[in-house]
């Protein structure tokens, strides 16, 4: 299996670390995959993962694993690296990863690099750092082939021969502008092969181009790649001049990280894996959320107090407030997850709301009836005073109920004012099902049973 | 913005739909791209589903659009069509989505349209047919580039010119096999385009083919198309031939789904999206998993029942149980959440068991501390009983404390022992939180407060 097969790479690596067997780890260093030399990476101390960093002696396999590895990492890894030796790694790696890396480099050594960018006039990465991070020009590749109308298709295979487009990443979409650099049109790298070469482009091409803008979201971008199929989406400016490309091994990358973003932001753990953060930072992202969830608790303190004549007379009231919360929560992650991830995905439009909470009502509804009889069934049988098991009922099907309906209704309002409905969601359904579910319970035994 | 103007075409489909006018639907079904119909389908109701479908006159299109859309609105469009326009549609669908197609007709239907297939003799979507869903071969094409390691460049791109060959989907990778089908090497058609006609491919061509087998996971290979930055990776028997092609447009949907499933199986909602399905179903669905996190809260009655003396001394301590439960299952949350997305991305690994479960012992402790003092303090302020605000902090502490340690441990545990982490967990963490936190909470509270 992959992972035995991973897990035995890591080990060696590892050992040999730990034995300074150095003559043996540059060999498997100059035999294995890059992706798979981050993937060992991941797994090492930080010391072990500087003392296998300085063991890379190709620059250009330096470059490819800082831009494989996590933000933590990388930034770990370079502590004792010369400003001279990043530049040299700099100078080895294509713009778009470059640029990445320039934006993760502390205040100071940022400085210094950029100082030598700009001498050495290395335009591309200039341009690039110019984005914000999570848009199209922020993880564009500055490298594509634009070639006029005019040429024929054996010009451009001849073209595509020159020094100048020999290490394209990406030469299976040819794209077409006009004299002032504006997008006009498209044609594969098949194609090229298979017209007469003295077509011109313009007789084969696709007109029908889709582009995105440079400050499109990365997100929308990736949407757009997955929708058509496509290889690549060319990126343009505001005059629809082609200035990048965004690539599809890039948009899996989006995808993967927008699903775990979203998980993370559900449970409050922040936004980016935090299992390379130390216990104090993973506790200091942890506590905000955990904070606003626990407001509801802290006033359901008070509503039980309120009810306090209540537990005096019957204690037993008390027995029956975790599972009556417990179901209540449990229905309220289920519709808030729907809801959030089909908002996510965009099955579930922002237009939908009533049709959507409408269904989970009927959903929570129906599993309140259902929970609520079991309960009350178990409720009878252990304490037989007339009203409690009604009671506990109502309790449960007034929890859950309430639950499936802020569940589902408070993700697609906060879509519709555009807070990010993946985040602000749990505390606000934790807290209300609290309040709701201990309030109407109270309320309701208090009520059935005269007290 | 994108989501602006699919809600514009949706409504004005939907128009069109209720006033009859056929005319102009036809006309912007000629129009418009397979995916973005595919999207307008998604949020219809199932008589217009079917309104539009009929309206669809290019079978190739209608092929693209059922192919396109979840299985529950394939059956539900397809409910009017007779069998004979199935295998018209069918015929016109490339073999691996025709394959995928036919695993969703009910039994009748899909054997009928077996019966075509075999007579006509398309051996491409019968073998298909055999792999199970969720494997290499269930999402492999079988339409690909594979040719003998003496044929030279000129001679491949001729080949490339013939019918047979010119509608192959990813012609961008030319495979290279021996006399009996074996993989033997790889090369682009970039390569192509730049080496000498006369050079046979053997010279050029790669021979370190990384390739996947037909029974391998399809999140598997998913993970290895990402980790190498392919546009497609090929499939191979057990023999090492070479028998079909898993394309990156097809790795994304993957990547997609995996994440929705992992989400909603968290949440206890089930596998696929269920906002497509009636509202029994979804019931029916999220009854189970219910049902297992109500076991916690049931055996929380029987615990506090066995405290109702201290209840009756002191009733004010069971205001205190809502805080207590919320946010140690809030912890058991973010807890668990961590790691099963981090299992899931392979992050973490099953090895590091200890590393993780001892960090998140250790937030928990330290997240139990803090909210222990906050709370006692506000015992204290409402309740000045000697003992009684300590008995809250430790309440909170010990609840908070073993659900960072069960919401840590158990998915590991259960991955250990190949147990899907993601559905197992939450109802497991939900009931040890519940009978526990109440547990020691009385327990402690009766010990200090000498009840």
């Amino acid at each position: 299996m992959a992972s035995e097969r991973n897990y035995i790479l890591i080990e060696t690596v590892k050992r040999l670390l730990r034995r300074g067997a150095h003559a043996r780890l540059k060999k498997i260093i100059s035999r294995i995959h890059a992706a798979d030399l981050s993937m060992v990476f991941s797994s090492l101390s930080a010391s072990h993962q500087r003392q296998l960093f300085s063991l890379i002696e190709d620059r250009q396999q330096q470059g490819k694993i800082l831009s494989e590895l996590d933000e933590d990492i990388v930034l770990s890894v370079i502590e004792g690296v010369s400003v001279s030796d990043i530049i040299e790694i700099l100078d080895q790696m294509p713009s778009d990863d470059a640029a990445a890396f320039i934006k993760l480099l502390p205040r100071e050594q940022a400085d210094d690099v950029l100082a030598h960018i700009r001498k050495k006039g290395d335009e591309d990465v200039e341009n690039l750092l110019m984005y914000p991070d999570d848009t199209a020009g922020g993880i564009m590749i500055p490298d594509f082939i634009a070639l006029p109308e005019d040429m024929t298709a054996g010009e451009v295979v001849s073209t595509l021969q020159s020094k100048e487009y020999k290490d394209i990443e990406m030469p299976f979409y040819i794209y077409v502008i006009d004299e002032d650099q504006h997008l006009s049109g498209v044609c594969s790298l098949r194609q090229l092969v298979l017209v007469r070469p003295d077509t011109p482009l313009k007789n084969f091409m696709s007109t029908d181009v889709i582009s995105v803008t440079t400050d499109m979201d990365q997100e929308e971008v990736a949407k757009i790649v997955a929708r058509y199929n496509f290889l690549a989406v060319p990126v343009v400016d505001e005059e629809h001049r082609m200035v990048g490309l965004v690539t599809v091994d890039d948009v899996i990358d989006i995808f993967r990280e927008e699903a775990t973003e979203d998980i993370l932001k559900m449970a409050g753990v922040g936004e980016e894996f935090v299992e390379t953060k130390s216990v104090f930072r993973s506790t200091r992202i942890r506590l905000p959320w955990l904070f606003a969830s626990c407001v509801g608790g802290v006033i359901a303190i008070f509503v039980i107090g309120h009810f306090e004549a209540s537990l005096q007379q019957i204690s037993y009231l008390a027995a029956f407030i975790p599972v009556i919360m417990g179901m209540g929560g449990n229905v309220g992650i289920q519709s808030s997850t729907i809801v959030v991830r089909g908002l996510a995905t965009g099955r579930i439009h922002i237009q939908d709301l009533w049709r959507v909470v409408s269904k989970e009502l009927a959903v929570g509804l129906i599993l309140g009836v259902v929970y609520g009889c079991l309960l009350a069934g178990l409720a009878q049988f252990q304490y037989s005073v007339a009203g409690f098991s009604l009671a506990v009922s109502m309790g449960v099907l007034s929890s859950m109920t309430v639950a499936a309906l802020i569940g589902s209704l408070l993700p697609m309002l906060f879509a519709r004012i555009n807070v990010d409905p993946a985040v602000a969601t749990g505390p606000f359904v934790t807290s209300a099902i609290d309040i709701v579910s201990v309030f109407f319970y109270f309320q309701l035994a208090t009520f059935l049973l005269g007290i």
